[in-house]
C-alpha cells in the first residue's frame, strides 16, 4: 500500500526523521516541507541551512558529527577569506560553497528556491521530494537583551548566548507557501512535525498563511514528534530558550503549542505524556541510523491508530 | 634618487616584470595599471583575472607552475559543484574563491575595483600600487570564425583554437580610466609596457580614451618590452593570433603597433632590432627571479639613456 507522508522540518533532528522515513517507505511518497526563516545572504552569498541539511543527510553527505556540513569537507577558502579579512564567523566549506553559489546564481537569474532545491536534490539521487516553505524571503529574527538579531547572528555568530524575549518572522504575512506545499499537505496519509525546535523552526513554516490552515482541513493524521527527552530538549538551546520564553519544559508545553494543529504526539519513553492527546512512546533520540527508522515507525504506527480511530 | 615607474600590464608576463621591478626599486615607487578587459562574471562571481595574477605573484602565492591561481590550491568547490552540474570550464580553486566572492560582495554593495583591489593588495601585504585600469566594464571580445567570443570563453573554454579575425574592447570608448591611472602615467620618471598580448592584454588599456594620451603627453621616456623571443611570442597564443591578424611576427611588427606611444622597445639577445627606434637587448625570457630583475633592470637603463638623450 502506498502510504504519502509529509514531513514539516527544519535542519538536524527533522533531517534525521526524513532519513529514518526514507528507510521504510518509498521515498517517492516522502514530502518535506523545509523551514527557510534561516536563510540568509552571507559575504553575498544565499545560504539555506535547513534545506542544505537535509540535501546532505539525504545523499549521504552530511558531516557525521556536526549537524551542519559535508563530512570530509575542507577548509581553504576560509583560510584565504580570513587573510583577506573577510567575515568569518560562519563556516562555508569549500565543497559547501558549491551549493550557495549555485543557488545564488540561479536566483540572480531569477530563478526560485523551490525549482533550485529540486534540481540539487535531483542531481544528488535524491528521491524524496524537497520543498522549501515558500519561495518568498521570510527571516526569523530574536528580540533578545542584546537587541533584534537575524537567526543565524543569534544562533552561530553568538552561539545562542543572547537572552530571547520573542521571535518574529519577517515577511510571513505575506509570504506564500512554495508550489506543491498545500498540495503534499492535502495529499498525506500522514503529516508529521519533525523533532526540530517548534518555536525556530516550526513555527516559521507554520507562520506562512494557509499552511496551518491546510494541516487542519487535512484529513490526514498530524503527528509530531516531540524534541523533549527527560525533561529536555535534544539540542540544549532549545531548553534555554523555553526558560527565557517562560515556557515548562516539557510534553504539555510542545503539545500546547502546537495544540489544534495536531492529533497525536510521539514522546520518549521516559517522559510524562500530555493529557487529552493521543501518544505514543518510543526511545526518540536518534544517534544510529536504526534510531532514526525506529522513531519515523513510531510516528507512522501513531498515525495509523489515529487513523484507525 | 627616486624613481617613480608606471607599468601597463596584462597577466603573467607583466606579473614577473612587475616582481623584477619590486626587486629593484622601493615598491612604493612602482604603480601598476592592469588590463581588466578579461574581467567577467562566472557562476555570478566577478573574476579579474590580470588583476588576481598580479595579487598572487606579488604577494608569493602564484602557482608556480601554471600561469594563474594560487600555489597549492585544492579542488573540493569544482568537484563539488560538477556533482552539481554547474559550469566547469573555468576552474576556480577554493582559496582562490575567497577574492571573488569579496570582490563580488564589495561590488554589489557599490565598491569599486580600485578600492576593493587597494584593499585586497594591502592584505596581502603588497607595497606596489595595483591600479585596475577603469572601474567602469570592458569585454574584450573576439571576432572568430566560430562566431563573436567573449575573452575567457575564447582563451579558457576554447582554448584558442577559434581563428581570430578582429578584436574589440566594449565599452572601452565610454570607459574612464580609474581613479590615479592618469596621474601615475604622468608622474612616473619610467613608464613600461609589459611584455604580455600587445592585441588583447596591452590594447583594452590604450582604448580607454586618456590613457594613450597621457603616455604621449608624458615626459618620461615609455619603454615596451618586446613578447617576441627568437621570432615567436613567448606565449603561443600569442604568434597564433598575430598570423591569424596577418601581421608579421616580428620586433617591427611590435614597433609598429606602439608606434608614437613608445620611446624604446627592449628585445631579446637574439632577436632583430626594428629600426627607427630606441633598443637594447637582454635575454628577455624570464624563468627565473633573477630573470625577472635583471629584465626589469634593463628596461629601466634603456629609459635611462633615453632620458639622457
Amino acid at each position: 500500500m502506498s502510504r504519502r507522508v509529509a514531513v514539516l522540518t527544519g535542519g538536524v533532528g527533522g533531517a534525521k526523521l526524513v532519513s529514518g522515513l526514507a528507510q521504510i517507505l518509498p521515498s517517492a511518497d516522502i514530502v518535506v516541507i523545509v523551514n527557510t526563516g534561516d536563510d540568509f545572504r552571507h559575504l553575498g552569498l544565499y545560504v539555506s541551512p535547513d534545506v542544505d541539511t537535509l540535501l546532505y543527510t539525504l545523499s549521504g553527505k552530511a558531516n557525521r558529527t556536526q549537524g551542519w556540513g559535508r563530512e570530509g569537507e575542507s577548509w581553504a577558502f576560509m583560510a584565504a577569506l580570513r587573510e583577506l579579512g573577510g567575515e568569518d564567523w560562519f563556516a562555508l566549506g569549500d565543497g559547501d560553497l558549491a551549493l550557495h553559489v549555485l543557488r545564488s546564481m540561479h536566483l540572480a537569474r531569477g530563478g526560485a528556491l523551490t525549482g533550485i532545491t529540486r534540481d540539487f536534490a535531483t542531481r544528488f539521487g535524491i528521491g524524496c521530494t524537497i520543498l522549501p516553505m515558500s519561495d518568498d524571503p521570510v527571516a526569523t529574527c530574536l528580540e533578545t537583551d542584546e537587541g533584534m538579531l537575524e537567526f543565524q547572528r543569534y544562533f552561530v555568530e553568538r552561539r545562542c548566548v543572547p537572552e530571547v524575549r520573542r521571535i518574529v518572522f519577517r515577511g510571513a504575512d505575506v509570504a506564500k507557501p512554495a508550489p506543491g506545499v498545500t498540495a503534499a499537505i492535502a495529499d498525506a496519509d500522514a503529516i508529521l512535525i519533525a523533532p526540530s525546535n517548534p518555536y525556530l523552526s516550526v513555527d516559521p513554516i507554520l507562520a506562512i498563511p494557509g499552511i496551518g490552515d491546510a494541516l487542519i482541513s487535512s484529513s490526514a493524521p498530524v503527528i509530531a514528534v516531540s524534541p523533549i527527552i527527560g525533561g529536555k530538549a535534544v539540542k540544549g538551546p532549545t531548553t534555554k530558550l523555553m526558560r527565557e520564553m517562560e515556557i515548562v519544559v516539557d510534553n504539555a508545553s510542545i503539545a500546547a503549542h502546537y495544540a489544534g494543529l495536531i492529533d497525536g504526539l510521539l514522546i520518549d519513553d521516559g517522559d510524562d505524556a500530555p493529557e487529552g492527546l493521543a501518544v505514543m512512546r518510543t526511545a526518540t533520540l536518534m544517534r544510529s541510523v536504526d534510531d532514526r527508522a525506529r522513531v519515523a515507525q513510531a510516528a507512522l504506527a501513531l498515525a495509523d491508530d489515529i487513523a484507525r480511530g
